[in-house]
């Protein structure tokens, strides 16, 4: 295949994964962690070198007809005139360095901007975000790139952002927002809702702690907690689900 | 009856006592007390040797028919292959080892977690929350249980739990979320927002404060609020009902 | 007349002033500074020595039907067996000791709670809360009645709130909430809003100072903006109360 | 033209920037930036010496029907006994003022409050406020008038308001609120959403660093996001729009 040329699609996704993705859209705008200018996306189920990500649509208006499929240069497969996500590339650099990934959320949840901008690091103190133990890097974009529109133009700064999450499960993005990661659409919009409780409740027991001791959550207790988490999702997402279609 | 049998039940609950545990689940999802996994739980009518729960569902879509009963063992008489809540064993234990106690709830209101975690005692400085002057204790399962996922997965650390809210109206569970009791749903719910209303006023007030005093409840004022505790209670649960169920 | 015989009825009110009554419960319910347990009375358009108040209903869900006539004594005109909110004779008093009062409102807006247990008093920094440069007196029902379960069950307690509110256009009731008056139902609705607006912006304003200086405003600026107060109350009215309605 | 006669119209407004000016305030209002006493104006398509805005109507409850012309005086094409709003000099000054300007809006957003009361500086920490860079002047009301009811009645005090506002994006004014211009209502839009969320966002950092540095935008980065501003923002809209129509 010639670079320039349209690349092949995998086949239709299975209507589930697409009824899911919208859900996960609809879901984390109607939870405050999607402004108009975020985007979600999920591994096509028929080939792990393929992606789906809406054309350039706010989450709470996605539908499923607004589904793309994307390779892993974050090349549309049948754009059709479309607008896409200027920063799209967030979402082919991460797929293509972590195999374990099944979804990718790129947010700009107003709780984490802070901790982008002081240097202050997310630690875990809530079992529902047991997850930031593994430790949750600052991307800054001006140790890669100078000065810029912050924006993730293209693959290089996606490869960028990509080494800085390494293995991770989030990356905030200075001054910007924060990327998460998942090995499923559940856990992507569970750990994006409790990266930002966390957030919050974090600076208000440091504020409350008044420099004394804070209990984070031991290593021990969060590898734990990882080792059985998606535990409850599916009803949890049940009730966001039923909320963010009644909005 | 072998002790691996299924209990025998006492037979059908009141509607009206099924009617307001839904409605409990529903409200206290509405006034953003229970997320997604939180339950709540009252003692049969005919029987104080059963409570009632739903399966696992999100409290927000909780219906009559997903209520079960349960013996002390927190044993459901009629599974029917439904889902169970995996922390049960915090109603069965607390209705054993708490007579006076009609009604259980387990949440993880977002206030009440910077408490857990810092030593600050909840105080109370509100008189709709008067029942803090008891004390609330706070529940730390290293003690008894060393590193774990953070669940009361069995009996055991149900009893642990128990033993640790002892005569009080609520426990505290680090890096987790809270249990509150209470001798009817009207006063659990009502407990509920307002233990978790009263952390976030004693925070901002500390602050204003800036170390000065604060003046709490004395202990002869919460005495006599708690003697007439229930005061307009139901004119608030028929508001917060109607709210829930329109949403 | 008997004293304790009924009183007499000043006869039926304007429908305008009932519709406008129901309208300040929906309103100030749905603007989150009435809960369930708060009132709102008005004085009788026929007679300065009757006021309206709704039977005991949380705020949200009062109709027109439940509005009943009290006299100067807080005794209702026409009972027939309905409940009373306890704390009725909040109103009666006032309005006895206050001719240029004619709206009063309990409330528990939990923004005033902080400043009715630290001692640091409302000041205005925001021109819709212009009033608060009157000053805003704490009332501590310790002072007058020693240990209680802090409601205004009665005439004598009544009496010494009104004593303490004075000529001010509202009053902090410590530990439990607040009491404001105004001379029409709009302006009653508009201080109760911006009273616990003030309350929030200067708390946030004294925080970001860390002990410097906030600009509040001149007494002068403050006799002025109340000179015209009132401006622009009715558009404001106009769209609360359509989402209140709407609720 | 006699210049106490009417002024001439320039005709019928483009019907999509009525629609559009319709939208905003109905954005403006559901997103929490406008109260019932704010206003939101544009320039009229056909001729820039006229500019739109509604009679004086609380900004959610606007319709195409309210929208009167003015001239840059601020006197309406044709009033036909509407009310106005008492500080519509706000507009024209600035229109006169600023050829650049399009769009004005004047605000009473709760989180700029403290801002222009202790003299600490907005700063841009968020990628969408970058606009701040260029700097938001506090326009102080007694520097020009002394004591006054702080509302911009006249001519004279908008005059005085646009020359403090300069060539800058935005202008506090103290204990009222703001004023926010952009080159077009989406612009006006967005900047007025992000100027409210990076105030809250960099008091929350500021509490966070506890005197330690703030990460800022750099005036390059800003430089660099303002010269592609408007990217997306025709999705947020839409978003918006769909949210504020259906509340």
């Amino acid at each position: 295949m010639n670079e320039n040329s349209t690349p092949a699609s995998a086949g239709l996704a299975d209507p589930d994964l697409l009824d899911d993705l919208v859900a996960a859209n609809r879901i984390l705008a109607d939870q405050g962690v999607l402004d108009g200018w975020g985007h979600v996306s999920v591994r096509h189920n028929a080939d792990p070198e393929r992606f789906l990500l809406s054309c350039a649509r706010a989450p709470e208006l996605v539908c499923a007809a607004d589904i793309m499929e994307y390779d892993m240069e974050s090349v549309p497969i049948d754009l059709r005139g479309r607008d896409q996500y200027s920063e799209r590339f967030i979402h082919g650099e991460i797929y293509k360095a972590r195999p374990d990934v099944f979804a990718v959320v790129h947010n700009h949840a107003p709780p984490l901007i802070p901790y982008g901008v002081t240097g202050v690091a997310l630690r875990p103190l809530y079992h529902r975000a047991a997850f930031i133990a593994q430790g949750i890097p600052v991307f800054e974009i001006r140790d890669c790139a100078g000065m810029t529109d912050m924006l993730i133009r293209n693959n290089q700064l996606g490869r960028a952002l990509a080494e800085v999450l390494g293995k991770k499960p989030a990356a905030l993005m200075r001054g910007h927002g924060a990327t998460v990661v998942a090995p499923s659409l559940p856990r992507l919009v569970t750990r994006s809702i409790f990266l930002s409780l966390n957030a919050t409740l974090q600076s208000q027991a440091m504020g409350m702690a008044q420099g004394g001791a804070v209990n984070y959550l031991d290593p021990e207790e969060a590898r734990l907690i990882e080792a059985r988490e998606g535990y409850g999702a599916s009803r949890a997402w049940a009730a966001w689900k039923a909320k963010a279609l009644r909005a």
